[in-house]
């Protein structure tokens, strides 16, 4: 069934947005009475039907919202420094979307391969793939910052950096105990400098492995995200 | 430090291929006492340097080999309907490599979206991505075949088939013990048909969930690798 995204949904007779209209009409070639869904990306999933098929401005009726199924009782953060290869990042933010993950930030550090992101696309990225694996909620995706202004925000819960240098022998999943909120920091392909993990400790963050392999950055990323949730799984 | 991958690698004076030899001396631009690591896929990695830096027959010394990083006390078998994207099954097999695994098996079914895969174009990402992550151990992929050959073929370890259907709601994490070893089937973007369900079951495959979420194809086969190196993990 199609899923739509529409941030401000809410129950009863809605008009779509003009793009919205065009892919129910022209390319799905949707019909008065078809039945689609919605997300409003908060959490609301909605049960809907085309009223009337305008490929502009078409009409539904969306039922009273339930609760999608990717709810958790944790807060989960992964703050990534992009990669050189865009795609790569791209990967991570629609698999990480599918497993499920609350928050990303992105962040330029000392060995960054990239200190520019179209934004706007990742969010694109994230919309799909929450469409793609029906999910009710869209990650929060921050916008690039320093490395040095992002470990000195406040932060609610856990707080991680990976690092893989030997001496950061506490694995992540060792230390981490379920239903908290967490904040993992990946570092870039260059990894992070000694003087960077020393500013992170010395803000609360706790250095962590996460095991003996040698993982892309976008893999490394992807790994603390299943890690997370497969602990809560499995509690 | 450059790796190279030399299946009948041993301790002593080799030449290098012709390919191996290129990339060496004149991409890298190795000179005679340059460094270099030799995997053979097979679990041994060779530190090496170079004695002569032929641009089509270079030769170098390799002291005797060194255990990888990468073994562990069970085997990991994942099988995979090729996605109708090749590049999703591609990602799929570098990242596990990264992660690690230790088989591959491609098979068609009821659902299949493709029924021809280039295993040639499969195994240099394979051998790309053992090389990237320094690992001495190549996964073993297997040619495609008939889901029905595949599930019918003898096997040592635990059976899974991972299914969508809710019925299934025992989870592997839950039903998987550490040290085990296992091979999980992952179905194609249209899943399994419920007959191809009923004869895996009947040739010993245990049907399980890997969780609430849904997810791709490529990426139900990465979580299902990820867990059992979790579970492993935290023992």
């Amino acid at each position: 069934m199609h899923i739509a995204y529409l941030p401000d949904a809410k129950a009863g007779t809605i008009t779509l947005p003009e793009e919205e209209s065009k892919h129910c009409v022209r390319v799905l070639r949707m019909a008065a009475g078809d039945q689609l869904r919605v997300t409003n990306g908060l959490g609301d999933l909605f049960e809907g039907e085309i009223l009337d098929p305008h490929p502009k401005k078409a009409v539904i009726a969306l039922a009273e919202p339930q609760k999608g199924y990717d709810h958790w009782p944790f807060r989960l953060s992964i703050a990534i420094a992009p990669t050189k290869n865009n795609d790569r990042l791209e990967w991570f933010l629609e698999k990480a979307t599918e497993i499920g993950i609350d928050e990303i930030f992105l962040f330029h550090s000392f060995h960054s391969e990239r200190r520019q992101v179209k934004t706007e696309r990742l969010q694109k990225v994230l919309v799909a793939a929450m469409k793609q694996s029906m999910k009710s909620r869209l990650p929060l995706l921050h916008e690039l910052q320093p490395f040095s202004k992002l470990v000195t925000q406040t932060y609610s819960g856990r707080k991680y950096i990976a690092w893989i240098d030997p001496s950061a022998n506490t694995l992540l999943v060792k230390s981490y105990q379920p239903a908290q909120n967490c904040l993992i920091l990946i570092g870039p392909e260059g990894d992070f400098s000694a003087e960077e993990v020393k500013l992170a400790q010395s803000n609360g963050f706790e250095a962590v492995s996460l095991g003996q392999a040698r993982l892309r950055t976008e893999t490394a990323a992807l790994v603390a995200c299943h890690s997370i949730q497969l602990l809560n799984l499995i509690q």
